[in-house]
């Protein structure tokens, strides 16, 4: 079960200015499910995202950066479920075209201004005639208040929608921001990706929105782990319609900028931790802070060693404050490390100095620790200055129980 | 359970003339079972080993590196299961050399002519009462036929004991090769640990000696992974004791050298893949082939994506041909593929080509092979002539409830 995590209310999510929302039931992989959705923004709107890194990127990402790239604005982003349209070659580059060319057609634009998105199964063929098939309805039902189904429609196995809002002032106006996301491995080739949607009806100029999901990316989603697969479907868009009132943001040095990117990024971590939250088979939310370090890269560097362990992460799910285990990936993560000048806490309990264990260290205080929900792990390297901060669950039965049953 | 890998026989196991071996119990963890064991040299005997790179490395490694490097020739090993005496600090460091000054007693040498060796759980004070009242019980029962109780008394979690014999001719002699390791994760830094220790009655000068135990650990020992967690206690030793009337090997262009490295691999990996065949709770054993590349670091990079994979581990336990999970871990490892010449095969079934699926594969065509016991996964690079192999095995319930549960 999530990780002290509540679900969304149709009631707590905003409406954006300037985008709509439409979903269907396309049959793609189970019938009576939503599971094709479409956004529809209105023509002053920018877009910006950031994709996987996967070498085995999907079709869509492909055709998603090309259109971005075309600099034609973009009018509408398509989403599917059911089916990740990764691995497919050639014809997959073609069905994820071939949605595109059939939404603009719904949606009187061109094929370009149409960003694609899918997400299931790697390896298997697109079922584009479900989704063709599915599109009109997606196109009548659109309206500015489906956000909750929105985040419904883009699930997989996650267990809890993912979505939040949130407003803030600039220069005195209102604007919204409003944010769904989906995944429960971060990251899950398998039923595949990470999917997140900020959308804004604040205006920004492109260049400054790429700027921002960048930074909102590197602070959030980039992140969370839960089991260090990277997806070939991953990508994260942000969305300003303009529509608001507010003036546009055009410079990167003014208070408008900060505070916008502010709210964007606390969206996105808020979406990214309920991910790990949702983490496939996940009973305990753990922080990951490494301090001290002498660049931001050998604190991740420690941060993500400590959260890929298995024998770290089984240790968590059995509330068994098996601390060394801790130590040891900390040392093999491959930083020059002086192990003498180390500390390492639970949560506030001081466990490790001087190499070892620490001498005001009780098991029984570990044992407290252990047995909540939300844990977090500090480690202080006295190297240096810089600091990073990662997100993850344990790894349990149900994690291999849902991986290994998924397709069957 | 174990897979494909058969239990020796005390028959199957010979004697090494210069080597004696005494093990005992100690109580060192748990009553009623052999955990300490004595290995005594002859005085011209050579030792060579290789190490944990973990940063956060056993006191046991410390002193074992300080003896190795003082130049005096090594008369014994000691090697406790039980405790790792890791994560111990000062009074570890302290314990591991009263071990030395105690078998040092015992069998008429100095300390830095003893190597000491334990595995167990981390960050625990090393019971060296224990130790030292057991020592005595060991260096009674020296014998040059005790490699099966030896090989038994430094297994952990191993459900099946982890020993090889062969003789080959050097120069018309017959000399003998016998083996022992234990480690049933690599790594496995609760239990603590591979540990491997591979005697020959060649005679061989120590430089060589370090070239080949160096040689046959990067064939073997460093091709394999079960969680990727990288023990703070492993160590390769290899010993020559020079006890048969085969001539010296001085040099390391000639055939007595080739031949014997060659023999001393075969027994290394022979040991190496047993640890994987012993993997916590193991169903399949994966032998993992990445070939055409442009240098073995890139493959090996792959290969280790692939096998660190928790969504192919599990699978390959599920024995589901879920088989874009592998091109996903392909695709994430880091390497800038061209991902359309690339091939990938399930033993004999070609199952992706040209960026997708190929053609010719069906899904019962990887069905069957997923049934096995033993499964080749290949990939072709198509970007040059490197190649590496790495064996790993699948993630089940078991690999989980072994390390949720076994400190409590």
């Amino acid at each position: 079960m999530p990780v002290n995590l509540s679900a969304p209310t149709p009631a707590s999510l905003l409406p954006v200015n300037g985008m709509l929302l439409g979903t269907a039931e396309a049959n793609i992989k189970k019938p009576n499910r939503k599971d094709l959705l479409v956004m529809q923004l209105t023509s002053q709107a920018t877009v910006a995202g950031v994709f996987t890194q996967n070498r085995f990127c999907a079709a869509p990402v492909i055709v998603a950066r090309e259109h971005l790239a075309s600099g034609k604005g973009i009018r509408a982003l398509v989403v599917n479920t059911g089916n990740a349209n990764a691995g497919t070659g050639e014809p997959g580059l073609a069905a994820a075209r071939a949605t595109c060319i059939e939404a603009a057609k719904l949606l009187g634009c061109e094929a370009e201004q149409v960003l694609p998105f899918s997400t299931g199964v790697i390896m298997e063929e697109l079922p584009l005639g479900s989704i063709v098939a599915g599109l009109p309805a997606c196109v009548a039902n659109l309206s500015e208040t489906n956000w909750f189904d929105a985040a419904h429609a883009i699930m997989t196995t996650d267990i809890v929608a993912k979505a939040v809002s949130r407003q803030i002032k600039l220069g005195g106006v209102t604007v919204t921001l409003t944010g769904i996301a989906k995944g429960s491995g971060m990251i899950h080739p398998n039923m595949a990706t990470m999917l997140g949607y900020i959308a804004t009806d604040a205006a920004v100029t492109q260049p400054l929105l790429q700027q921002m999901v960048k930074h909102a990316s590197d602070a959030s989603f980039n992140c969370i782990t839960v089991d260090g697969d990277t997806s070939t479907n991953d990508a994260l868009m942000l969305i300003a319609t303009g529509a608001s009132a507010a003036p546009a943001i055009t410079d990167a040095d003014s208070a408008a900028f900060a505070q916008l990117q502010a709210a964007v990024t606390e969206v996105a971590i808020q979406l990214a931790q309920a991910i790990v939250r949702d983490g496939e088979g996940a009973t305990k939310f753990i922080t990951i802070k490494v301090e001290g370090g002498a660049s931001v890269a050998e604190c991740k560097q420690i941060a993500y060693a400590v959260a890929h362990s298995p024998l770290v992460k089984t240790a968590f799910f059995a509330s068994d404050p098996n601390l060394g285990r801790i130590l040891a990936a900390i040392g093999y993560a491959g930083v020059q490390l002086d192990v003498q000048r180390l500390k390492l806490y639970l949560d506030d309990v001081l466990v490790a100095e001087n190499g070892g264990r620490a001498a005001s260290y009780r098991e029984e205080d570990g044992q407290r620790v252990m047995q909540q929900g939300d844990i977090t792990i500090r480690v202080v390297l006295e190297r240096g200055t810089a600091a990073a901060t990662v997100w993850t669950c344990d790894f349990s039965y149900d994690y291999v129980k849902i991986n290994a049953s998924y397709r069957s």
